[in-house]
This record gives C-alpha cells, structure tokens and sequence, in this order.
C-alpha cells in the first residue's frame, strides 16, 4: 500500500518515514509538508541519504496518492485533510492532539486554545490508544474509513501504568500522582533555548507543573478505564520534567491502594523500616496481576521484580516496560513505565494503528528489539 | 587553620579538598586516606595538578595535625576516628550515614545492617542540616569539641522543601511524595556497571524504589519539622531516579494541603481545567510564606513564581533552589528542589556546618555564583 | 541457518545477537559464553526481555549447533573454537583482533603481546574489510569453510576515507594521519574508571597517543591499498580519542595531495585567505573520485559536497560516511568519515562477511535507515 | 574598580560576570546590552539570583561608569564604545575578533567579510595572548589606556601547543595540523539547529573543514612564535569539531620534528612496532623542553609524561593543560591540549589581560582549581 505522511519534516514524522520504509506491508511513501515543498527528505535528515529520497510535496498531493495518510502537525492544522481523507475513503492517523478528546471539545478548548475547526468530524475519530481503545477502532472502521487520534507521549506511558490497577480495582479513590521525565526530542526539531545543549544538557528540571496539555488527556483515559469497572475518576497530578537525553519517557507513578492489597510495613512514619517480606509478597501479587492484565499485548512488558524500567531498554522500540514497586508502608503501588517517545509515543504507536485500522499483524513493522544504546 | 580531609580520594572527599582550598581560614589541608597511601592528590585527580600536591596519609596523622576533621567513608568506618578528635579536643564533621541517626540505632541498625561501633558517641554528635539543627550545633558546640552528622544528598533537597509547609501548618496529614532524581557522582568513584557511561547514558532509570537508605532520614527530618510545631509525623514515600548527569538533585515534593490553603480548581477529575486565577494566587501565598520561612537563610533561594528549579542553576554552588507550585486542582502542593549533590548535598554542607561550628561566617568559602553550564 | 555467538554477553556479542535476530536467513542463535553459563541472554540485556530469550551456554555447544560461528571473545582465546568449526566444515567470523594480521604474526606479537595459538590457521583466514578484500573472501571459500577476522573498529572508518585517494594515486608519499574519536561503547562492558560516566562524560580526551593497536591495522591496509596501485606504503600516524558519547567513531583523515590533485590556495602560511573557488572546485573532483570508486559499495556513503559526516547521522546502521575536504591551502585532502562502532565497526560488518560468505545479498539484515537519534 | 561589560546577557559575557563578581579587585560591575536594555542578569541567567542582580543598561552608560570595559558582541559592532573608552581614559578589552589582526585588515576582512569600522584604533591595540604578547601589552599601557583583542577560543589552545616548538626549532618546517573539538557553548547563547540538544547530543561531527575563521589567527600567532626565532612559518591545516559537552576545547597538534629531534621508531610504514624506548626518551626531552618553555606561566600546565590532556580536567578554571607525545615512527611531535573555552579561551584570559593591564598579580580572580566534573 501507499502510505501517505503530512508533516514529515517534523520529527514525529521523520520517525514515521524511518519506520514506514521498514514496514513489510507499505509499498510506498508520499511525503508532505507545510512549509518546505520541494526539498528532499534525505536532504533535510542526512540519515536517510540513499535510502529515502522522496521529495516532500503538498499535503493535498499526499492526500491524492494514497492509501492511508498520517499527520504530524501542529494542532489545529490537520482537519482540512482529515475530511478530505474522509472524503476519498482513506483513514487518517492524526499525531497532533485535535481527535484525543472525541466530543470533548471543552476540554479541548480549555488546554489548546481553540475548539475544533470541523466538529463533525469527531463522528468518524476514535482515541487511538490500542491498550484502551482497540475494540472500539475495530468496531468503528467496520463503517468506512476512520480517523485515529493518536496519543500524547505522556498519557501513553502513563495510562499503562495506571490502567490494571484501575481496572482490577486495587486502586482506592485517592489521587494518582504520575511524575515523568522526557528526554529532549519531546521538544521537537525547531531549535528554543529550553533545548539549546548548553541550556539543558548535564541538567533536569521541571516544567508546566501542574500545568501541562496532557493532563486532561491523562485524567480522561485513567477515569474511562475506572468507569468501565464501574469506578470513580481518580484525580490526577503530572508533573512533567526534561532529562537531558535524546529519547525516553519515564514515568513513576503513584497509586493507592485499597485495604485489601495493602502490606504491613514496618516501623512508624517518623522512622520507617526497609521493606518487608508482607510487602515483597504483596508487590509479587500486584505484578501478577499486571502481568496477566496485559498478558495478551504484544507491546506491553511487565518487568520481572526487581528489573527496573529504564529508558535505555525501550530504545528505539514500541515497548511500554513497567515495573511494579510498593512503598516501604505498604499503602501504595509505585509503578513506574518506560517508552520511546518517538516510537510507543508517537510514531510507533501510530504505525499499531494503521496495523489494527488494517487488519494487520498488530506487531508489522513494530518487533524490532530496543537498541542496545 | 588546619584541616583534615579523611577520605580525600573519594569524590565526597575531593570536593571538600576543592572547596576548602579556596576557604579563607583555611591555611593547609591534611588529605588522609585508608587505601592509597602515599599517592599524591594531585596524581589521583589531575585537576589539582599545581594546586593541590598534599600527599594522602594515614588516618590517624590527619587526626594528629589538624584542628577539624571531615571524614568521607563509607558507614562503619569512621567512628575511632571521631573519637580521637574528641579526645584530642577537635571537632569531627562526619559525611557518612553514622551519625546521621543520633540515638536511633534501631532505625540505623535496620537500613544499613549492623549498629554503631562506639554508641556513647551520640552524646557529643548532633544532625548537621543547618536548616533544621543551626541553634542545636550552635548549643552543643558551646560545652566542647562536637561530632556533626553530615546529611545525605537526598535529604537535603528533600527536607528543604517539605519544611516551610510542616513548620507552618499548611500540609495536610497524608503521605508526602518525593521523586527525586540524581546525577551519576551520587554513585562515587568505584566503576560499577550501573554507571558505566553506556549503562547510564542517555537514559533515565529509577532505582530501590520503596526501599532506598536515605527513606528514614528524610522522614525523620520532616517529622522533627512536623512535631516542633505540633502536627504529626506524615508519612513519607520517596523514589530516588538516576539521570545522565555528572551533578545536581532535583527532589519534586507533593504534599497534601490543608483545606484553608487549597484551592479552587476547574473541571472535573476526568476533565480538569488548566490552572486557574485562584490556584496562581494560593501559589503565590504560599511562595510568599517558603521566602519568609528562609528570609534569613543564606543558601537557600525561593525562586520567583514562574521560575522552575533546575540542576543547572545550582551547579557548583552551596544554594538549595525551590520552586513553588500546585496542582490544577488546587489540593497538593508542589515543591521543586535543585541541589548539587556534591555541594549542598555533600561537602559545601559540611564546610557550612565547620562555619558555624568555628563561629566563621556561615558563607565563607561557601560564596561561589553556580556555574553557568 | 542456525548461527552460533560465542561470547554473546559483551557489548559486541549482544549487538550480533540484536542484528541476527532480524535476519531473514537466521533460524535460530546458539549464544555462548565462557564465564556467565546458564545465565539467559534477556536478564544480561533486559532490552531482550520478550524477544530473545535463549540460555548462554558453552562454546563448544555452540559450536556442534550452529551452521556458522561468530566470536568476540578477547583476543588469545577463540583459536580453538575456530579449529573446531574448521574441522566441523562451518565458516568462523571472528571479532577478536587474532585474524585480522594473516601471516604477520611479528606485528601481531609486537603490539598484542602474544603470538598465534594456532597458526597453521591462518591458511584458511582472511582480513575481512569487504571493501578491501571481497574478492579474496569469495575465493578462499570456494575451497571450503573459512575464518574471518572482522575488522577493528577504527581501522574500518580509517582505511574506508583513505582508500581512493590511495588506489588512485592522488596520495602524495607522505605520512597521513589519522585524528578519530570513539564513543564509549569501544571500551567494552566492563566498567572501569576511564569509563565511569563521571569520569568521561562531559569531556574529551586523547588516548594511547602514538601506540594503540589499531595503528598497525590501518597501516596494513593502507600499504594493501597502495601496493594494489604500485605504490608505497604511506607512513601513518593514529590517534584515538574518547568521546561522550555511546556509538560512533568519526575519523578526519589528513592525506597529503600530489601535485596534480592540488588547488590553489590564496594568501601566505601566516595569513592564510578562505577556501578559493579553485579550492571549491579541486574537492568537487576528488569527491567525484571517491564517489566512483565506492558506486557499488552497498554501505559506503560519500556525502554531497557541504554536507559533513556526523557519527549522529549513522547511528544504529552499517553505512561509513564519508566527506572529502580539502584545506585552505589546496595542499592536503581532508576526509571525515563516521561509522557506528558496534555495527560497521564490529557486529554489522561481521554479519556483512558472513552474507558474502553464504551468498546472500550483502545488505540482507543490515538494511536499516540510520536511527535519528 | 568598577568594572563594565557590554553584552553581559551572551555566554562570554556572562562567564565574565561570573568571575568579575569573585575578583577581589572589582568593586562593582556595570552590565551593557544592545537587545534587552531593562531586563536583570538574574533574570537572564537564574544562576545568578540572589548574587548578580545588576539591571542591564545601555552601553554608553557601561562606558560612563567603568574603570574598565570588557566587550563581548559579535564582530563590527564594538568599535565606537572602543573608540569612547579611550577618549575616556579607560581600557576596552574586547572578546570579538575586531581587534585580533592588528593592522592586517585584509586578513581580517577576507575572513570576517568587511574591514574596520574605525581603522586608527588599532595604534592602540594589541592582541592580548599573554603567553604570546605579555610584554606588548605592558610596553603599550605605559603609554595610556589600550584595547586589548582577546584570543579566540581554538586559537589559544592550538597556539599554546604550538609555541614551544617552534620558539626553540624543534618545528621543522613543514604543515602543522590543529585537529580540535570543541563543546557546544562555543556555538554562543542563541539557538540554533546545530547546537539544539538532539542534532548534537550523542554525535561528534566535524564543520567548516578547512574554512573556520580562527585559522589565520592561529597561522598568524604560530608565524609569529617562528618569525621570533628566525623562522619560517609553518603551513597550517586546522580542522574544529563539535562534540557533545558543555564547555572545553581538546587540540590534538601534529608538528613534525626536526632530524636532531626525531627518534627511532620501528617497524615499516606498513608494519609499524609499539613506541620504542628512544621514543619514550626522545617524548620526555620534548616535554622537558615544554616545560622549561612554560615554566612561569602561571596557567599552563605541561603534564607529567603519560598524563593526557582532557577538557574534564580543566573545566571552570583558566589552566591551558598540554600533554606532549609522538607518534611511534618518531618523526612528529603530537601535542594534545586542553582549555575551558569559556574560561582560558574567552572570559578568563579577558580577565587575565586585565590583570597584566592594571598590574595586579595576574593569577587574582583566576586561581579556582578546575571543577571535577
């Protein structure tokens, strides 16, 4: 099939462009951009010299040639050719946040700045994270040609590591708290002093505390997954951070628990204990859950105990790997997950999509293993 | 006067040779060591080369020629050491985990495996975290030679920012969270594989979540905090992270508000809002209230509203950054810290606690801008 | 086919094991090790989790299964191993640097310190650089299985830049000199201090300056290429530095022009003009050069004029880069070359020598777009 | 003094802020900017808060109220405020390269793309590399206020490594190659895709070969250290590189040696043995020589044999450090040095002929011992 990318001059779309012409079943590419029509791929990534050398044309082009297109834009750009996407009966896979809040427009609104610039098309859109949404994008493109909204890198890692415990009810109703850290591509490709070398290398820092555009998007798919088990919508805090690393998203996530998988820890508040064997067995106990939750996820990996999720074992992968940790007091479950940004949380992710939308082999084009550095 | 660096080998340990080369009451060092004798400093870190050419020595001649010891080892080492300058009439400032616990050997005894080698050291050793024990160094000082317990790096930036809140009644009685994040000379000078550069590179990793040595230091520092004011010991989770940087800690604290220091958020769980007016000005009070707390504190800077903590800007300086902050839905403070670990969280702390000790200036030798990358 | 890895848990190893797992001529891997037996690949390398999961056994098991045997073993110890498969009728790949001088065991001595184990060996070995010795792979294993000993890391990036200029006689009979910076990962998995992220991170170094044993290497084939052309062995100097990075080598090789082949420079020694149009034009034509002479090398990339190779821009891939420059002066050829160390520099280029030992298409399983970041 | 710096909010500039603020001669500063006239260096660089809190004012009030005026703008903007230093008696110290060429403007203007602004300020310029030109600058100030050209980065470095040589013949006169790397605040304060944290992060990468403006710098400075001595100067190829750190420039410098000064290397070109031991003697005369060269100079350091130069090891601090080795076939000198680029190779040095030009001790403000990471 030909495989259409808008905004492949971004780095969300450079990434789709490297793993789209790995893809067994992509025939070919047709490359869009905004902005830099005319110019080579491989000239603006030197990487791809010799191995992709499409010209990037107008995104209508890409629309008209192709089988399937994907958009890497800013939000508020793409609907034009969603609907024109629609229009010709091809599906569209949409990297910006403009199809992440379905009919949720106020919500939209209130983070982005702006509603919607063709409501209607949230008929055919459907949020793309498989872990949640598969049943629903399979039974949706049964009617014709869908719109994907495919998730934020944030909300990716960190839903999968809320999700089980929400799901299986071990989770109390008290705020889930998800602190991350993301490496610099996260920024994207236009150069800012926030991610000048100088200004962020052999440093971390915080930013948009409490402030971030994925929190909503996070809070929404961590009470979607309660209320299907018939639960409260947890309230949630992220604070996002930059590390200073090329790729990776780690996120540590802190969920309560409820009584009864809770594990007696020891000593007081004032000077705690190291963990106790109750609490080794209660943390093997939530594992077991989490490893059965997602027993059936090509992408998901459920650490063994004691291996930790790190950024640098995701590497250039569509892997989500979680480790479930408890607190010395045994209270609450510290789970923390690992992804690429650019592949689970972005382009990787994206490519799951088109692999469900088309009746795929789910992992197509997506086994690599991590890169070892 | 004369001081004696024990350890001096070790990262902990050149740092203080570095530092209290330039300090103005120092006049000559004596670099002691139980490992390498006879080296000189200058050839075990060709940074010193023409600077600083002592030759590392035995423990015990340090003891004899100095007039204040530091002792940079490993836990379980130190103790005849301070004993000897407590005999001999000098003060021993001590950056290991022994007496960093007072009385509480049981406490010790269960997180660092075995109990302390002469007990009745505890009389004459007091926690040097100025920001908390200034007045009990200063009291203690006055009847003899003292032993300080240098805090852990982690502690440091942690309790720093928990403590305005739980001295001043606006943490609400739940578990206060610290995620915190380190750079790589927080592991010392040893090659393991951990922080071998492409183990650790690029990439971030959390490790011995729930279970990590510097747990009951901090909760013992924010239950002092809590309990001088009358309010209960919170209980404490803390994460320690490992990010590919040589220096710096960033400690991001989540506490529980009380109800009078909330506020008012927008949305609902599943659909919040981002920050609205209320929640930037209850920020802004209680920003207010930390710059109060620390007006007098002379390493410890609250940053202006809007400013984050960054590792970056603490480099290579004794100040402890704050940032405040708080969730979109107006319930949970959060507090970003930024140290170096090797400074603030390791020997500019010590020296700063010699400076008070020695009645010098809190800030001499202490008084370097950070550097700018 | 069956593939055996003998020393599978090094950097080298693991990166094989990486590559291989995604060749379509590759059934299965046979991983051996000489100290870590019994242990599974995937806890040595938790990237592998999920997706290689094979036991590390002994070599000699290796060896009886697989239908062809790669090592990277240090150098002294595979000999035996690869008489066995010898003897078994399976080709041996190896990566230590025992193969890599045929007959001239006296330079092999002077600089590794040992001789042959097995010299009788070296009738059925040959240098493996593809693009210097492809023919004489292919007709020595017409008569039977062969040993191949795989490139070093920095001979591979060195000869790569210097071999046209050298066959095609633009070389003047002087010395060349070879500048190049390695990251990381070429020193291997064992931490050690040089290696420990602290010590090597944020700084650059030289190293062995005047005595790595890579020099005799990269002269050995320089003086092939040379003699190929009648011409003189070239007098090399080499000098590796360390580089915070994890992959890549970048080479600037410094090759003094004949007088055909130079251009004319503007200014005077001491007040030198910017590169003329003479200059401009002068390494256009020896870019020419090199582009010929590589046009059918599948992994060689001689750059567009302006565009400089980068280590970034091959990262994860078998390409050598390569940019021709010329000085301001028109005297001296400037070439830069960039490989990925573990890849065309080990592991990649080992799977490239057993592709044209089996009669696979060369670039089966080493395909891959050079990773972006 | 009241010291001035006009261009305060750059990366030199506000290094030179920094360690203005800790000289013991300077009793204030006055800041200049040409953009941002109102704002506050702390708000600028938070590093400073608390510290430096100076606003930013407009540089003819930098001229009105300093003893001194250090400059740091791009080059042609200067001049005037050079020009009304002067006119007012004080001394302009300028970081551009308006002022390194002294008369040649041709030089000058082939490089930097037009000529001087003011032309007579050059009758009280000198170029102000200590090491080079000490007695220049003292000769000059007799006669009133001066503008001093300081060194550009890669200038210092390369020259520092070059001059011993050619100052005592052992230089013979052939090309000498500068092959250097630089870290990414060398690039300056304003983003760009270059220096944007994932195109340089994780790469080293080689740019304007043959082309870089510091060339005729270093010609001239290295033609003058041989015109010194009655001799010829040497050719010179200088070829910078980016590689991923903050601060600090490596110059591996390959000088070829005369006769008397060549030792016995073995081997042949194409079978070259390990560094003889008339190799070891003949590097340890050279270094002796070095050393004797340098033995006054307060900020070089030429290592002990086997010591390599590393930017790590001068980081923050104004040593030039030198290591001096030679290739295995005896005939070429490779000096490989290291500065701080920020430091010896701009706002230290600046501060450096500060010193010289007031008559301090020209260590004062500048004795911090390098940073160990």
């Amino acid at each position: 099939m030909i495989v259409g990318v808008i905004g492949a001059a971004g780095y969300a779309g450079a990434e789709l462009v490297r793993l789209l012409s790995a893809h067994p079943r992509v025939s070919s590419l047709s490359l869009g951009t905004v902005s830099r029509e005319g110019e080579r791929i491989e000239n603006v990534y030197p990487n791809f010299l010799g191995k992709v050398s499409n010209p990037l044309v107008k995104p209508d082009e890409v629309v008209a040639a192709s089988d399937l297109v994907f958009a890497a834009l800013p939000h508020g750009v793409g609907e034009p050719y969603a609907r024109c996407c629609l229009e010709k009966g091809v599906s569209f896979i949409d990297l910006s946040a403009d199809f992440r809040f379905d009919g949720d427009e106020e919500t939209f609104k209130a983070w982005y700045g702006k509603g919607y610039v063709i409501p209607e098309l949230r008929k055919r859109s459907v949020y793309g994270l498989p872990e949640l949404n598969r049943q629903k994008i399979l039974e949706l493109v049964k009617s014709g040609p869908v719109i994907i909204g495919n998730p934020g890198c944030y909300p990716t890692g960190a839903s999968l590591g809320g999700f089980p415990a929400l799901a299986k009810g071990i989770a109390a109703p008290g705020t889930i708290i998800v602190d991350a850290a993301s490496g610099v591509t996260g920024g994207g490709r236009e150069p800012q002093r926030s991610f000048h070398f100088p200004e962020c290398s052999d440093s971390v820092s915080a930013y948009k505390v409490g402030a971030h555009r994925h929190t909503p998007e996070i809070s929404r798919n961590l009470s979607e997954m309660a209320s299907r088990s018939g639960r409260q919508a947890p309230p949630l805090i992220f604070t996002p951070h930059l590390a200073p690393m090329n790729r990776g998203i780690l996120s540590t996530i802190y969920i309560p628990l409820v009584k009864e998988w809770q594990a007696a820890g020891g000593g007081s508040a004032s000077a705690p204990r190291p963990p106790s064997q109750e609490i080794e067995a209660g943390t093997a106990a939530i594992r077991e859950l989490y490893a059965a939750f997602y027993k059936d996820e090509p992408f998901v990996r459920v650490l063994p105990q004691g291996v930790m999720a790190s950024t640098g074992r995701v590497r250039q992968s569509n892997f989500c790997d979680i480790s479930v940790n408890m607190d010395q007091g045994g209270t609450t479950l510290i789970v923390v997950t690992a992804i690429d940004n650019m592949v689970k949380g972005a382009a990787g992710q994206a490519i799951q999509n088109m692999n469900i939308l088309m009746g795929f082999n789910e992992t197509e084009g997506l086994d690599s293993i991590p890169a070892l550095f």
